[in-house]
């Protein structure tokens, strides 16, 4: 099908237009998605005012340069798409992405991984302590959050090696070291973050839109049996910090107007640095396939704290933000049991299994698993936006 | 006093060589300490094998090239100290450190903070879980760790703006919103770390070493009110990652092979993979000062984990190291009331203020405060290495 083509409820059509980065012999070009071709934008956007933004490897450096830069492009990108004459300039810089490797379009700088979603923390509360309060005192106050190990995010596509670490139940005598029992994914959405700010300073709730550039859905791979004996009282380290991975294709949040929704109701006010006027959620309805097979579809909308909350908490300290900084939501999980992100809620800590259509059962991922995201959102103009998926294959542990 | 003719008890002779970062004109350039000079690494090891990344304003190309560059750059510099002719050739490299000023010396990449002092852990916990067992159940299990934010990392001497966040007293009937009222220090010692390691694999005890490159003291500031409100169930966030202060001289781990020390015993014995033949501790004492006046002289000796159980611990689960990673190993506090290195335990949660020179007294730190860090250590030969200071003042909330 011509990249030009594309019918309007196409996942990747011109009203999309995620970045990504993509190999072009041996180097690596920044380039947006059309279809299934990749737009080179290293080549393609020469003469632009972005130009020499754009023929870096990675996004950073445009990143720097601010919504209006982001928005021109993107502008720019879609006269040409409407434009006869301007398809013809843009065919030449058109790549199939089929065969082609992709990578992470920017350097992480420092990655949040956030804890927004009231049924993750009911459940997860729940399950792990069944006689106290399911949601800790803090949770409607502030969105909790913690900072993870960034140069463990990987692309898209890359396997995971099960992790080693240390375990022990309740009733172990004594910790005992081996591969993770209990690795577990958590469906999430992440935020990147373009334009930095200074040690000391704070961005308002009605700033951070201009901070977010875009996002990608995101697996944030948990070993829960090292997780659970590792995290009192610091937080989690090993658990998590092996990998996570995220989507080779940044969705803008400009594609992502028509997505966006009231939040939940916020029941006690927050504080007023929480407050503003530019508060949202997304109606993003993700898909989680363990090999092949959906097990779950975790809506986004239910998500208690806003991007721009959570952007704003974030700062609200006086830490710096970096071009390149990634938020995540944390695990997103609905009402329902077929909702839920994490396979830690969907077996209730492996105590329901799964029945996949071979027959076998899952409490936790097994070997040669393979974990596949999705999501889709409503487009501008009655269209539909497809998020690119976030994949990943369980390895033997080393 | 010349550069070259520096007493064998020196802080910074001949045998100490720390790395950093120093203004030359508009640039930045890599440089060793010497004295009260910067020896300019950029102009000075042209002809070297490392000259290319030496040219660069950050170690981190320098700290790729791994263990043998690294000895290969400290024994050509002490030749060339050593020979009459060489100070003569590096003599138009010296810049005098006065009014210059310094740099981070190194891109940091992920940082993560350790809790190695059981002295530390156990007050700590006695304050807050008075009820409870002071050590977590992991505590000798495991070196317990968490990652903090790389980018608020800030050179010493860079004023640090009060922060702002949520507190909630144990009766408050909500949280409410301002300027820590418990503004603290926390006295540690930052290993920083060279040679990429892949995702996937581990580095074991005695590989260890070979991915430690120096160290430099380090100030963890800590809003204790505004962490005590957020820490559970996910770790420190807002309480920690305003700011962390860093020193701007780094010690080479070469120049420390003096103050080796054999660690506490350890009890019960760790995992396997936590035991090897390269543990050590380290026999550095600290000092540090509000305005002037000493208040405390925290003994690293004391710590219970090695650095190299410390970076095993971290990889264990296939976490990749980068160059430019930084670890740091959590409050250094000894057995004695004037040995603990943050105010949380010297005023025993406020409850003990401490009196200084001028008559006034101190729970937390207030505005202006500056604090300031240092240490020494035997180093080669029976001489004393001065490890660079650390330093901070507080500056009002915005």
């Amino acid at each position: 099908m011509s990249p030009f083509d594309l019918p309007p409820d196409h996942p990747f059509g011109p009203h999309h237009l995620p970045y990504g980065a993509v190999s072009v012999g041996e180097e690596v070009h920044l380039a947006v998605r059309l279809g299934e071709h990749a737009l080179d934008l290293a080549t393609a956007a020469t003469g632009t005012p972005w130009a020499p933004e754009l023929a870096r490897p990675t996004l950073n450096a445009f990143l720097d340069l601010g919504p209006s830069a982001w928005s021109g492009l993107r502008s720019w990108l879609q006269e040409e798409l409407g434009d006869p004459a301007g398809r013809e300039r843009l065919t030449p810089h058109l790549l199939p992405l089929a065969g082609r490797p992709v990578h992470l379009p920017f350097r992480v700088r420092d990655y949040v991984d956030f804890y927004a979603s009231e049924q993750h923390a009911t459940n997860v509360g729940s399950i792990f302590r069944p006689d106290g309060d399911a949601l800790t005192p803090n949770w409607k106050h502030l969105p909790i959050g913690y900072h993870g190990r960034s140069s463990t995010v990987v692309v898209s596509g890359t396997d995971v090696v099960r992790p080693c670490g240390q375990r022990k139940g309740p009733t172990d005598p004594a910790p005992v070291f081996g591969p993770s029992v209990r690795l577990d994914i958590e469906a999430e959405l992440g935020f990147v973050v373009g334009g930095a700010t200074p040690v000391g300073s704070r961005v308002a709730v009605d700033e951070a839109g201009a901070h977010l550039f875009g996002v990608a859905l995101f697996n944030d791979w948990s070993a829960r049996d090292v997780q659970a004996w590792e995290y009192v009282p610091l937080g989690p380290f090993l658990g998590k910090s092996f990998a996570s991975s995220l989507a080779a294709w940044i969705t803008p949040m400009a594609a992502l107007e028509g997505a966006r929704v009231p939040l939940p109701a916020q029941d006690p006010t927050p504080l007023p640095y929480l407050q503003g006027a530019d508060l949202f959620g997304l109606d993003l309805t993700m898909e989680v396939s363990l090999n092949g097979t959906v097990v779950s579809r975790p809506p986004y909308r239910t998500m208690y704290w806003s991007p721009t909350q959570m952007l704003a908490h974030l700062t609200v300290n006086g830490a710096s933000l970096s071009s390149g900084d990634l938020f995540a939501s944390g695990t997103t999980s609905g009402d329902a049991v077929q909702e839920r992100g994490s396979l830690l809620e969907l077996t209730w800590n492996g105590t329901r299994p799964l029945t996949l259509p071979d027959g076998s059962t899952r409490t936790f991922l097994e070997d040669g698993d393979t974990v596949t995201i999705r999501a889709t959102a409503p487009g501008p103009d009655g269209s539909v936006l497809g998020l690119a998926e976030v994949s990943g294959t369980v390895r033997p542990a080393v």
